[in-house]
C-alpha cells in the first residue's frame, strides 16, 4: 500500500507577528535556526512516505513552491481558496489522493510543531503506520505529557501497550484537571497527527459530515478535467468550517492512539521559542544581534538590527524589517490584538 | 558693554542613546519636534546678545557648523580638543572673548535644557544682565522648584526680591531634604546658567584656580597668532578637570541669584521626554510611528519603523537606524551601562 504524507500548512500565523506575516506565515519561517518549519516537517516524513503533499492557502502557494523546491513536487502543493478548517483540508487531500494517485495510507501532520527527537518520532510513526494499515482504523499520535499543559487538548486512552484504544477526546483543561490527567497516566496530548486510508476517511465523511462529503465529491468529479480549478474555487469557499477532531474523531468509535515522547512542542507563540533554542544562564532566548544586560526570562529576537535591552524581566522584543514588537512574555497571546488593530487601521503593509 | 552668549555644548550625551551618538550628541538632536536643542538654545539668546559662541568637542565641530549655519558664525564655534569640565570650557570662552573681541558680559548656558516659556525666560535673563553689568558680580539663574527633585543641585538664597544673595550651593539632596527645600521657599535649582564679565571671571580663575589660569594664559597668548590651534591642542587636554560650580562658585562670596519660573527642564534622559511632548491619556510619550495597545506610563520613540507595543507599563522603547533599545522608564540612568558595554565590546558602530 502506498503511503502519502500530507502536511497541513494553511495557517495565517498571526501569533508570531512581526516575524510571521500574511505572505510568510509561521510555517515558512526558520524559527529553529536550522530550516523552515515546513521543510523540517517534510524532512521528518520523506523517508516514510512515497509521495508528499502540502495543503496551503492560495495566497501562500507561490512562497510555498519556492520554499519546498527540491523536496515536494509543485503538483503536490494543494491550494485552498480559503481556510475552511481541518476537516475540509483533510477531505480535499484524501479526494486528491484517491482520484489521482490511488487509495493508500495518509500520514497527516500540522506544519508548525517542533520535534526535538526525530529518531524517536520515526519509531512512533512506524508503529502508527502498522496500526493504520490493518483494517479501517483511524489512528492518531498522542504526546506523553511532560507538564500539566492547559493549552493543549487531551486524549484519554484505555489499556496498555504501544497502540491503545481512545476512550475520549478532551478539550483544553484547567490547571487542576491537567494535573489529574498528568498524574493518572491515562492521558496524552492531542498532537493533531492522524493516520488512515484515504478511502476510510472519505467513508467517515460520507457518514458523519455528509454535506462536506457532497462538496468534496463535486470537487473530486472535476479533478483531472479542465474544470478542476474553477470548481474548487467555486465549491471550496462554502464548505462548512469544522475541525476533523470535532467533526469526525469525537464522533467515531474504535480510534487508536499511539503514545510517544519525542520532544514535541507546539510552537504556537513567542513564549515557546525557548523550546527551539538553548536559553542563556538568565533564562533568556537570544536570537541574532542582541545585547541583554540584567535581563531575565525574556525573548530577544533580532533579524538584523541590534536590540539592546537592560533591566527587563519577562519581556519579548522582536524586530523584523520595518517593525519592532514589545510585549510581556506571559501576555504573548495578545500579539494577535496588535494584528487585529493593524487590520482595523488598514495598516496592511505591516500585516 | 557688549553682551556675549556662550553655549556649552561639549557633552557626549550617552543618556539618550541610541538617539544620541558620539557624533550626534543630545544637543544636535531635535527632541522637541521643533528644532535641534542647540538651535533652541541659540534662538533664546540671539535677541539679547551681540555675539553668540558655542564651545563644543573637536569631534562634533563639523556637525555643529552644519547645525547652526545661519545662526552662529563658524569662527564662533570653539573647539575643545577634549572635554575638561565646565571651568576649562568657560575659561577658554572668556579668554577668546577678551583677547579677540574685547571685554564684555558673558551669558553662559548649557545646550541641553528645555525652556517652555521663552518670554518669561527672557524677562529673567534681562534682570540677570542688569545685575551682572554693575560691578564685578557673579550672577546665576535659579529655577524655582516645582517638585522635590533629587536629581538637581540646589542654591540657598537670602532675602527677597528679584535679585538675591546666594548663601550656599547644595549637592543633589535626598527626597526628605528636597521636600524641606521645597517647603522653605529659600531654595532654587541650580540651572548651570551664569552671567559675568569676561574680565571678572578670569580674575576669579587667577585667584581660585591659578593652575588653570596659567594654562588659559598660554592659550590666550597664542590667540591671533599662527600657533593658536597648535597651542590649544597641546595645552587644553592637560587642563585640570573641575566644574565651575566646585572650582569657583562654591568658593566665592557675594554671588547673586535671579530666581525664575519659566518651564525649565533638564532634559537629561529618556524619562524626561514627557517635558517636551504632550502625554497621551495613558501617560505615554509617543513620538513617530508607534502603536501602543494597553500601554501606560511609557515612552515610545520611533525614528522610522513601526514600534508596536502591548500590555506594557513604565517601559522605554526607542528605535533609531540600526538599533532598538528597551529599558524600564524608572531605570533610564542604566542606558549608560549599555553604552559602556558597547565600548567594552568594541562595538563602535553603535556608539
Amino acid at each position: 500500500m502506498k503511503i502519502y504524507g500530507v502536511i497541513m500548512a494553511g495557517g495565517g500565523g498571526t501569533r508570531f507577528w512581526p516575524l510571521s506575516r500574511q505572505k510568510t506565515p509561521k510555517q515558512l519561517l526558520n524559527l529553529s535556526g536550522n530550516e523552515l518549519m515546513i521543510n523540517e516537517a517534510a524532512d521528518r516524513l520523506l523517508a516514510l512516505t512515497d509521495e508528499l503533499f502540502v495543503v496551503t492557502n492560495k495566497t501562500q502557494v507561490s512562497a510555498m513552491k519556492e520554499a519546498v523546491k527540491g523536496r515536494i513536487d509543485e503538483t503536490h502543493i494543494l491550494s485552498e481558496p480559503s481556510a475552511r478548517n481541518t476537516a475540509a483540508c483533510i477531505g480535499y487531500a484524501a479526494m486528491e489522493i484517491i482520484r489521482k494517485y490511488g487509495d493508500g495510507l495518509m500520514i497527516i501532520t500540522p506544519s508548525d510543531a517542533y520535534i526535538r527527537n526525530e529518531k524517536a518520532f520515526t519509531e512512533v510513526l512506524k508503529k502508527a503506520v502498522d496500526a493504520a494499515k490493518s483494517g479501517d482504523n483511524l489512528v492518531t499520535i498522542g504526546i506523553e505529557p511532560t507538564f500539566p499543559a492547559t493549552g493543549y487538548g487531551y486524549i484519554r486512552m484505555e489499556g496498555e501497550g504501544e497502540v491503545r484504544k481512545v476512550l475520549q477526546f478532551k478539550e483544553k483543561p484547567d490547571l487542576e484537571t491537567a494535573m489529574e490527567y498528568l498524574l493518572s497516566g491515562d492521558y496524552v496530548w492531542n498532537s493533531g497527527m492522524f493516520l488512515w486510508k484515504a478511502s476510510t476517511i472519505l467513508r467517515k465523511f460520507e457518514t458523519l459530515l455528509p454535506d462536506i462529503y457532497a462538496d468534496l465529491v463535486k470537487i473530486g468529479d472535476a479533478m483531472n478535467t479542465p474544470e478542476e480549478r474553477k470548481v474548487i474555487d467555486e465549491v471550496y469557499p462554502s464548505i462548512r468550517k469544522i475541525s476533523i477532531d470535532y467533526g469526525i474523531m469525537e464522533k467515531s468509535e474504535n480510534i487508536l492512539v499511539v503514545p510517544g515522547e519525542f520532544g514535541w512542542s507546539d510552537v504556537a507563540s513567542w513564549d515557546m521559542l525557548g523550546k527551539l533554542h538553548d536559553e542563556d544562564e538568565n533564562h533568556n532566548v537570544c536570537v541574532g544581534n542582541v545585547l541583554p544586560i540584567s535581563v531575565t526570562n525574556s525573548v530577544l529576537y533580532s533579524s538584523s538590527r541590534l536590540i539592546a535591552a537592560i533591566d527587563l524581566d519577562n519581556i519579548v522584543v522582536a524586530e523584523m524589517n520595518d517593525v519592532v514588537m514589545v510585549c510581556p512574555k506571559d501576555k504573548v497571546q495578545d500579539v494577535k490584538k496588535i494584528v487585529d488593530t493593524l487590520n482595523e487601521k488598514k495598516m496592511e503593509d505591516y500585516l
